[in-house]
């Protein structure tokens, strides 16, 4: 494993620069997600200043794909129509060359939604996001599955799996842990920080996945655009635990934390 | 366009008169909604003394419309079973004499989801409550449609609108926004107020929904029931949003101002 | 009716030595459960130190079933094919000695939940747990029908019901009410306490359920396990109702207490 190259974190100015272009731009995410997640990731969404909307159904998922601003494709709760939904979308996004990020929830630990994101691959998502379990496991690493949706591999253990998933699918590959790696297959940036309390409330990696759909909107670099979005993540949570609240109180301060990023960078009205 | 006759708010007496009637008789209101809102919105309905159930199968959903006091039909999220779900219990609520409300999310935006509309159009909604663009858009009105599940038009500019669907449709109609119009297609009452946060948090919209649901099963009169629940709305979201909070403590904020609310209408205990 | 011969509460040497062990163990709870609640149930299980994933596909849920520490089954908002989900996953889990929890939301009210409830009877669960009105209708008790998902019987008078269903079902039986009683056809255990406000925000009876399924992975004394839930749960509730805030603010802090009360039984690191 080689050390990653660059760092980046929210004090950087391309960090404030796409964010900025999300609050300006407000685009259109089109999110197929899972029940336990959807009411948050749409709520983290807002606070940035993006603009949510849940399509899953088949007959319509194409349609606004070719439409949205972005897509995300993420694999928890995963029903028969909603597979084909999630197929609708990501063939439609690459088709009419739309960004959209896989987030490939548990693969690894269950067989069908392995084969499933496996499928999905074939339409070039612009970024997969999981978590080291997730990332081994579509890697093709042995004996790399997770517990359940939690990983039980490092984001450092992940990194040559994840480079070397970035240059066969050809898409970024961004590792959520500790510290988050994004890499396209050579360059790999690092992004330190967050907090462990960001692990203890249901559905911060899901809405990191959004995030990154967002910053894809506005910003074609998808390296920039998912390192963006792991940073504006983990400034939040950082705020967020500032007198390690409990993790109800600390799930309400992250939205909080996100649309005063947001504000941050918004130029002043003039 | 006429400007609106009347105008409403939380200090009119039959809007308290209308909330304590809900508080009082518990309305079991029975909600077809989506995956996004579905918590949140249980959750603003028991705060303001109602009972929600979600069923939403269509085995169920036609038996439990007919003993239900009202039942909310939200678009947001359709699946096959969810749509057949929703036809069931919009012809078991028109044929029981139970009130319905329709929120047609997105309809305009969505090819499909807007013939479903104008299907469930057949079972009479005693409620039609939508944004700018969606209203329009089911009034048949060009270019109305909306950004996803945003609005890109003010809710006077869909006033005229409004009246025609309702008086097409036979119901009332209620077009949200920066003020709120209701409207039976001759009579319009208008409801100012509210807070821009509203529109930072997600469901708040569809929770409206729900509330007019709850005001319907109490009282029979949709226009002072779909009014009331505006003004219920707009004055929790302006004492939820005293001090300017983040989203996120502004939407439990929300909750708690429509607890105070729904207590401060209570008559006391003899 | 005899009255239940043991108390427990939050005091109870044994109810520190279970949820210490959820805490030490960490244990994976494979929740199939509704659109209503599954966010907040997840949360509620990572605040106490438990490791949440829903898998609601039939393809899936027996395989995941076999692996998990406990399943969760609750019949909220079904759908055709969560039904065939919770029948693979619940005969997964009897076939491999998984613990599993039945949370038979609104059976009594609706005639086809009522007989999947049944159905699902034959895969014996270890727990099931409901309110009064859905305990005496799976235990066959004529009128004991609900409103919506609110029980029209307190717990006390369902204790009969309750007893009679644990024999014959040859499970555990965990009414929720004012006091829960938990009994095995023999013993009864009455859990005292909680607060009103658990009432008012969607989903503790739910998470109550969750509690229970994290509980039985980590003890396989059922009446244990699920006596220790009630009375985690309960003390949480009294704790994040002090100074009786609205339901918004309670539910955050229900989170908060629940990790907090998680924290104290751990035992110090070495």
């Amino acid at each position: 494993m080689t050390p990653p190259a660059v760092t980046m974190s929210f004090a950087d100015p391309a960090v404030a620069a796409v964010l900025g272009a999300v609050v300006e731009g407000a685009p259109l995410v089109h999110c197929l997600t899972n029940i336990v997640v959807a009411g948050f990731t749409a709520n983290v969404l807002l606070a940035i200043g993006a603009s949510p909307a849940m399509v899953e159904n088949a007959q319509e998922s194409g349609e606004f794909a070719a439409v949205a601003g972005s897509v995300l494709v993420n694999l928890g709760t995963l029903s028969a129509e909603r597979e084909r939904a999630m197929r609708a979308a990501a063939a439609a996004a690459h088709a009419s060359g739309t960004p959209w990020v896989l987030d490939p929830v548990a693969v690894g630990a269950l067989a069908h939604r392995t084969e499933l994101a496996r499928e999905l691959l074939r339409f070039h998502p612009t970024v997969i996001r999981g978590n080291g379990s997730e990332v081994m496991s579509l890697a093709g690493v042995r004996d790399a599955a997770g517990k359940g949706v939690d990983s039980a591999a490092g984001s450092a253990d992940a990194l040559d799996g994840a480079r070397w998933l970035a240059r066969s699918a050809g898409c970024v590959v961004a590792v959520s842990g500790a510290t988050d790696f994004v890499t396209d297959g050579t360059e790999v940036v690092a992004v330190p920080g967050g907090h462990l309390l960001m692990t203890r409330v249901t559905g911060v990696g899901c809405a990191l996945g959004a995030v990154m759909a967002a910053c894809c909107a506005v910003d074609r670099r998808p390296v920039v655009a998912a390192a963006t979005a792991s940073a504006v993540l983990a400034a939040a949570g950082e705020r967020a635990a500032a007198g390690n609240p409990g993790p109800g109180t600390f799930a309400v301060r992250l939205l909080d934390a996100l649309a005063a990023l947001a504000a941050e960078v918004r130029p002043p009205a003039t």
